[in-house]
């Protein structure tokens, strides 16, 4: 069976400045992966018309879905849409539900008064060679062109509105297109070694893998995800050969393994105080409420946990969570007694059954000889019992902050499981 | 003037099934844009053969530079050193500094026990026709290359590695190569409007652009920064002109202006605190920490910031902030009565001079009639005085929450003004 490719083109000039992070190709290469199809490329590119042409020439050489984001705004530096009418010899025309669409969304939800821009009217005309796909999320539509026998769908940049997009119009239609496989993927997430050490570790495993077999290593702040993909025709016969290979590797990795699937450390630690009815705070200083956040992003986080202090200055630390003064005076903040204290802290003032503290110095300032940049101190406890431990990075700030954050959840993680 | 060009290359087929999102090309681009290099076109391949050779070819046809991130761990999927070996016409020999550095790096940085893995080892072969680049931050050495006038640069893609060999050993090579023009920009950072409004409203002045000064339209959440770039060989003239420009813009979009440099809200905010020697902290539910988070990435942010209480829980909400059991009762936890309770909680029980207060439901589950996904409410105060605002938006969690968090900080940042 052919393997059914894709490309895809990210324009903006905000792309080749670097003043946007590009999240949205790895969403979706996701998405495609999802349903056997294989990204071999990502291109970005800048509004400038020749350089698009030519991005859309190449990638429909190689590839046979042609994914574009971007360049669709209402701004005078946008020349995706004409460029694509002209490269699919269409001419423009008004789409009267586009303009509807536009009209509504300017009337009933942006509520803004005035007449409508022109620069609005403008995102109602589209290429009369194309398949308009209706973006609920936004005024630019979508729009999809077929040429010798490749697929193009023309997406806006906007994030929530391309993702809408790629779930509600572009990926049902794929399948009409092409014949797709089966793929399958098992994820053993990790946390604790490196990359290297595992790699060791399960190097026989690796090379007695089947040609239809993949491997990957993703790496993260501290964790290493291990993942299996088979791709074939026979659903049944993959699964449970896929099934029995990534037994062995989960045992392989058992001292390190976190969950055997895809997911974030959050959710995990979501999960446990799920089954155990059990809820957690936290005390944070060097982290600033990035482990808050962490468990927050998830939906559904307010089942175990109830909140936490960001004791950022030291008469935080004191007033709120009973830090004592001879502490911070004696040792210092970045130690293993206030770690201790504000733990115990934690736990007391928020009602949780169990709590993590962080204090630590993220840098690039504040280090010293005894207290280098990158050195932390993580307090896991209970109403009865507390366990730290020291770590120490070296990396920046913003690194520093999330490989903190998460090596302290994985410490609570651990010591919920001892101690519940 | 001929301009020079440049292509970023990144390999890894992480990049391909979406595990990982690209940070690395946006952080390139801004550093070469810096210095008159533009990037012209960015490309992610897999790690297949064929794809990196392909891609090599292809860039160097266009762009004077090429940077190649990825590619070059310990694992078996690592193909690339072999093929820039081969690609550049050289052999494999040990580098002595690379292999003292790594058993420098084992030995007392990483403190691993027992013998040196074989996989690290091999970090220290490299080309025989490259230019050895110390990678000061991990074990894979960085390469540069040559041929044919353009230089070609491969480095791990671990960002701060990456991040690492640019500063110190690629950047400062460039000049030595290639006649750079001077690049200088201004930006203006304004919040409270969208794209459209601010095109409308500076066309004449967009239109009004020489050639050789661009307008770019940078948005981001709930912010829109307008950045001129201009570009040539007079130092001078040039920032003389574009300051006039700049200072047109800027009386333009006053009503919207936050800074007239490009920064981030938590800067500006901490800037206004440090002149006005004023605390701030924050009582965050729905943003659960986002804010504190937005905060204390920035360096230097324990000048203002005290600290937070995430109260994600409704007990928490009362005890810790004095919010009545009446209001969450009678008009729920998002509510206008329950942030002017939270925001005056967490002045008097922080101790701060002005906070900050959020209360929403950011979805995907939570709504109701009443109050939609996307309903927040947001409370900014001092001792005596507390203002609120109400938004509705309509995004997916991770935006809400994004959004939420910048426009209360933008709602704070406003209070303090009015109000000190």
């Amino acid at each position: 069976m052919k393997n059914v490719n894709a490309s895809i083109i990210t324009i903006g000039d905000e792309l080749l400045i670097g003043q946007t992070i590009d999240t949205n190709s790895a969403w979706i290469a996701q998405e495609l992966n999802k349903i056997g199809v294989w990204v071999q490329r990502r291109v970005a590119v800048g509004d400038v018309w020749d350089d698009i042409w030519n991005a859309l020439d190449a990638e429909s050489k190689d590839s046979d879905i042609i994914l574009i984001t971007g360049g669709l705004g209402p701004t005078a530096d946008d020349i995706t849409k004409p460029l694509l009418c002209k490269y699919f010899g269409g001419k423009f025309v008004v789409n009267e539900d586009v303009l509807k669409h536009v009209n509504y969304l300017f009337e009933k939800v942006y509520r803004r008064p005035g007449p409508m821009l022109e620069r609005n009217l403008k995102q109602a005309e589209v290429p009369d060679v194309c398949t308009v796909l209706h973006n609920a999320r936004g005024t630019a539509p979508g729009m999809l062109f077929e040429k010798d026998g490749k697929l193009f769908a023309s997406m806006p940049g906007v994030p929530h509105e391309m993702k809408g997009l790629m779930t509600n119009e572009v990926l049902p239609r794929i399948p009409k297109y092409f014949k797709l496989p089966f793929i399958i993927h098992r994820t053993a997430f990790t946390m604790g070694t490196g990359e290297s050490m595992i790699a060791e570790k399960i190097k026989d495993f690796e090379n007695s893998l089947p040609e239809h077999i993949k491997l990957a290593y993703l790496p993260g702040y501290g964790m290493v995800k291990l993942r299996l993909t088979a791709k074939g025709d026979d659903k049944e016969k993959m699964e449970k050969e896929l099934d029995e290979k990534f037994a062995v590797l989960k045992e392989l990795v058992s001292e390190w393994l976190v969950s055997d699937i895809d997911e974030n450390l959050a959710m995990v630690v979501q999960k446990i105080l799920k089954e155990k009815n059990k809820t957690i705070g936290t005390a944070e200083s060097c982290t600033g409420g990035y482990i808050a956040h962490l468990i927050t992003s998830n939906s559904g986080s307010s089942v175990g946990f109830k909140g936490s202090i960001v004791s950022y200055a030291n008469d935080i630390k004191e007033r709120m969570l009973g830090v004592t003064d001879k502490t911070l005076r004696s040792v210092g903040a970045v130690s293993e007694e206030t770690v201790i204290q504000m733990v115990k802290g934690a736990v007391e003032k928020l009602q949780v059954d169990f709590a993590v503290a962080t204090s630590g110095i993220m840098g690039p300032d504040g280090g010293s000889e005894e207290k280098p940049v990158g050195t932390v101190w993580i307090a896991a406890g209970n109403k009865t019992k507390v366990e730290t431990v020291k770590l120490a990075f070296r990396f920046d700030r913003e690194r520093n902050i999330e490989m903190t954050a998460h090596a302290a959840l994985n410490f609570l993680r651990k010591f919920i499981l001892a101690n519940s």
